[in-house]
C-alpha cells in the first residue's frame, strides 16, 4: 500500500491498522516518506481522530524509533511522573525525592521550559554545579546510590517524536489529542518506567485549555500505557492560576525546599498536588496500600527530613552545591539587582488569574524563553502574593518581582497587572483537582 | 498573520478571509510556502470544507497566479464547455462546432487523457498533421477564421493550479470538492471564456461516484462562476456506462463524425447529452431563446452538414489532414492488426457496466495511459455493441476490440468481460442525464 492510500484511509475517517503505523512512523523518521505526506496525515489525525488503539500503536512506534531504556538492573520499582506544563509547578522536586525516601526508584528525564511554562532541567541547573547531561551509566549510578535522579533526554530516543514534533509545530498539526498523548507516552515509555502518573493541567495557563480535553487527554494516555503494559493514572489539575507561589528558577526551587521542609502548609494547591502524584505513584508500586497510607508515608518523610535529604543528595550527586540549597545559599542566589512590587489599585477580591500572563511576565524579566535559543537567567521572577478569591485592600502587594534587567520590566509589570483581576464580586476558586483518572 | 496561524484557522473550521487565500496562493506559487504547510491546509480544507466565496477566491487567486486568457479582440460571445472526465466521452468533437455552426465562438483548451478517462487533445492528434500546440496568435487566427479551434494548454496558464495539483495527488488531498471546484473554474476562468456550461459526470466511471457529489460539485462550480462574473451553468450526467460506444482515440473521432453526419439517432445518449450541453451554450449566450430553440438550431446544423464543415475545417486550420475523416480515411487510420470480439456466454440482460474497467481495458490496449509519460496508439481501442438495459443471447458480440499490441489482449478481455455484467433479472438502466444547474 502506498502511504497516500494510508493517508486517505485516514481522510476517510477509517482505522489504520498496527502495521500502517509501525510503516509510516519507520519510513517517516528514516526519510522515506516526505514532510508534505506526514503533515497531511498529521492533519487527518488532527481532524478525524484515532482511538486508543491507534494511538497506542503510534506511542509504541515512536518509542521504538531509538533507543529505550531498559531500567531493570536497577533495584525497586521504577516509577516516572509527567506534568503536561503550567506555570509555578514545582512538583518534580518534591515528589521525586519525597517518593524516592519512600522506597521507590525514580529515576526521571525532565524537559526545559518554554514560553510562559517552566521547565524541571532549567530550575535544576539554578543551583551552581548542577549537571542534568549525566551519561546512562552515571545516571544508574547516582540513582542506585540516591534512589533519584532528574536529568535530560539522554541518547537517541524517540527520533521519530522529535521530527513529528517539529513538523506539528509549523503545520497547524500541535492541537490533536492522539497526537499529543502519544507523543508524550512514547517518551514515557522509551524512559523505562513501571509505573507511570500524569498530571494534565488544565485552565488559562495549560495547554488544554477546557476540562473536558484534559480529561480525553488523561483517559487517553492512561489507556496507552495500560496498553503498553505499564501502570498508569492521571490526575487533572488547575492551571487557571499558577501552582506554586513562585515563578522562576532558583524561585521555584527554594518553594521546593520550603515544602521539603515542611514550612508550607497541608492546605497549600503545590502541597496538595504534589500528594496526589506521590500518593499515585506509591499505590501504582504497591509501595503503600491506599491513598491515606501514601499520604501518610509523604508526609512522614517531610517531616522527618529524608526527603529534604534525597534532594540534597540528588544535587550533590548531580555535581550541584547543596549548600545552596539552605536559606542563606538561597539568598545568595536570589541576590537580584532590584525588587519591584505589584500593588492592587483597588479593594476587592481576586476573582480570576491569567496564568499564562503570570508566566509570560516571568519570562519577560528572563526566569524563561520565548524561542529555544535564549537565555535564562535562574535568579530572576516573580513570587504571588495572592491566589483566586483573596481579599485585597488597595495598596496591597500582589506580587514580588525580582529583577535584574529592566529592559522588558514595564511591560511584565503591566502584563501581570493585567493577569490579576480584582474585582467587587467573589467567585468560589476552582478546586485545585478536578478528577483522577485509573 | 503567520501561514501555520491561517492553517489552524481552518482545522478549527473557521472561514479563510479573502486576503489570507490570495496570499497563500501567491505565496505558494511563489515558493514562500513549503510543500509541508500545503498540503496540511489542503487536508483540512478537505476535511472542513469551504464555503463558495472561498472557493471562488482560492480559484480567482489561482487564475491570477500566472497568464490569463483575454479573447475580447475575438468577435461574438466567447463560449467554453467542460467536462468532469469519462469513458467514450466526445462531446467536445461534437458540441464545439456545432455550436461555432450555430455563430458561437469556440476557443477552447482542453486536456489529455490518463487513466481510464480520455482526453481531447489525443483525439484531435490521432488525425495525421493535427497541431494541438498552437501559439495564441495562431490560435486566435484560427478562430477568427472558423469559430472554433480546441488546443492545448498554452502559456503560463494557472501555475498555482499545476503546482497544487501535483502535492495533492500524492497526499491525499484529491478527493476535497471545494478543491476540485477551484482547480477546475481556475482554469476555466483563466481561459478567457464568457460563457461555460460544465458536464458533471458521475458513477462508476467517474471521479465523483455519487450522485450527491456530483450536484455539490456542480452547483459549488457554478456559484464560483456567477461570483467571478461569468455565465456559467452545469449538467449532471451519467457515466455508469461509456457515454458513446467508441472508447479509443480514432474511434471516438468516428463516432463524433458519424453524429454531426447525421447517423446517429436522437435517442442515442452521446447524441443527447451533445443536445443538452450545446443548447445550454446557446442560451447562456443569448443565441437561443429558450432549449426548444437551441436544440433545433443544433439539430440544422447537423442536418445541413453546418457542424461537420466547422470540425473539417477546425482540423485543416490546425494542420491535420481533413480526408481523414470521411468513411475511406477513417479505415486506413483503423487498420489494426486484429479485431477481437468479446461475446456473450448466457442469455440474459446487460444490468450493470463498470465504465471504468471499459476504459481500462481501452487503455490496457494502448488507448489511453497509465502514467503520463506513455505513448497511446491512435488506432486501438473498442467498440460497444451493448448497453445497459440490452437483452442478449448467449454468442452475441458484446464489444468488438481494436488491436495492435496483444500484450495485455488477455487481461483487457478478462477486464472487459468483468465490466458488462448479464444476468436474468431487468433493471431499468439510469438515465443519461440526473438534473441541470444554474
Amino acid at each position: 500500500m502506498r502511504f497516500v492510500d494510508v493517508i486517505n484511509k485516514k481522510a476517510e475517517g477509517e482505522e489504520l491498522s498496527t502495521e500502517e503505523i509501525r510503516k509510516m512512523v519507520d519510513d517517516y523518521t528514516n526519510d522515506r516518506i516526505p514532510d508534505y505526506q506526514m503533515s497531511a496525515m498529521c492533519m487527518a489525525i488532527r481532524l478525524n481522530g484515532m482511538n486508543a488503539r491507534e494511538s497506542t500503536d503510534l506511542a509504541m512506534a515512536m518509542m521504538h524509533s531509538g533507543d529505550v531504556v531498559d531500567l531493570s538492573d536497577l533495584p525497586g520499582i521504577k516509577l516516572d511522573k509527567h506534568s503536561t506544563g503550567g506555570v509555578g509547578d514545582t512538583t518534580t522536586l518534591v515528589v521525586a525525592p519525597l517518593v524516592a525516601a519512600c522506597g521507590g526508584t525514580v529515576a526521571k528525564m525532565s524537559g526545559r521550559g518554554l514560553g510562559h511554562t517552566g521547565g524541571t532541567l532549567d530550575k535544576l541547573e539554578s543551583i551552581p554545579g548542577t549537571n542534568v547531561e549525566q551519561s546512562m551509566e552515571n545516571f544508574r549510578k547516582i540513582v542506585r546510590e540516591n534512589g533519584v535522579a532528574v536529568i535530560g533526554q539522554t541518547g537517541n530516543l524517540v527520533p521519530a517524536d522529535k521530527k513529528m514534533y517539529a513538523l506539528r509545530d509549523v503545520t497547524g498539526t500541535v492541537r490533536s489529542i492522539p497526537l499529543i498523548a502519544s507523543s508524550i507516552m512514547s517518551k514515557k515509555l522509551a524512559s523505562g518506567a513501571d509505573v507511570i502518573v500524569l498530571d494534565v493541567k488544565t485552565g488559562s495557563g495549560a495547554f488544554m485549555r477546557t476540562k473536558e480535553e484534559a480529561f480525553e487527554l488523561a483517559r487517553l494516555m492512561v489507556d496507552i500505557g495500560h496498553l503498553a503494559g505499564r501502570k498508569v493514572s492521571a490526575v487533572v489539575t488547575d492551571m487557571n492560576q499558577p501552582l506554586g507561589m513562585a515563578v522562576g528558577n532558583v524561585l521555584e526551587v527554594r518553594e521546593a525546599v520550603e515544602l521539603l521542609s515542611g514550612e508550607i502548609p497541608e492546605t497549600d494547591p503545590l502541597y496538595e498536588v504534589c500528594m496526589i502524584l506521590g500518593s499515585g505513584m506509591l499505590e501504582l508500586a504497591g509501595l503503600a496500600k491506599d491513598d491515606a497510607e501514601a499520604r501518610r508515608m509523604l508526609k512522614e518523610k517531610i517531616e522527618n527530613g529524608e526527603g529534604l535529604a534525597k534532594l540534597r543528595k540528588m544535587f550533590e550527586l548531580q555535581g550541584g552545591d547543596p549548600s545552596y540549597l539552605s536559606k542563606e545559599g538561597m539568598e545568595k542566589l536570589l541576590n537580584v539587582k532590584k525588587h519591584v512590587f505589584l500593588k492592587a489599585d483597588q479593594d476587592g477580591y481576586v476573582n480570576r488569574i491569567n496564568a499564562e500572563g503570570i508566566g509570560t511576565a516571568a519570562q519577560m524579566l528572563g526566569a524563561g524563553r520565548a524561542t529555544k535559543e535564549d537565555k535564562i537567567d535562574p535568579a530572576v521572577g516573580l513570587v504571588m502574593k495572592v491566589r483566586c478569591g483573596d481579599s485585597v485592600k488597595a495598596g496591597d502587594v500582589l506580587a514580588e518581582l525580582y529583577v535584574n534587567n529592566e529592559d522588558r520590566l514595564e511591560e511584565a509589570l503591566k502584563l501581570l497587572k493585567d493577569s490579576i483581576h480584582i474585582s467587587k464580586d467573589y467567585r468560589v476558586p476552582d478546586p485545585m483537582v478536578y478528577g483522577v483518572i485509573s
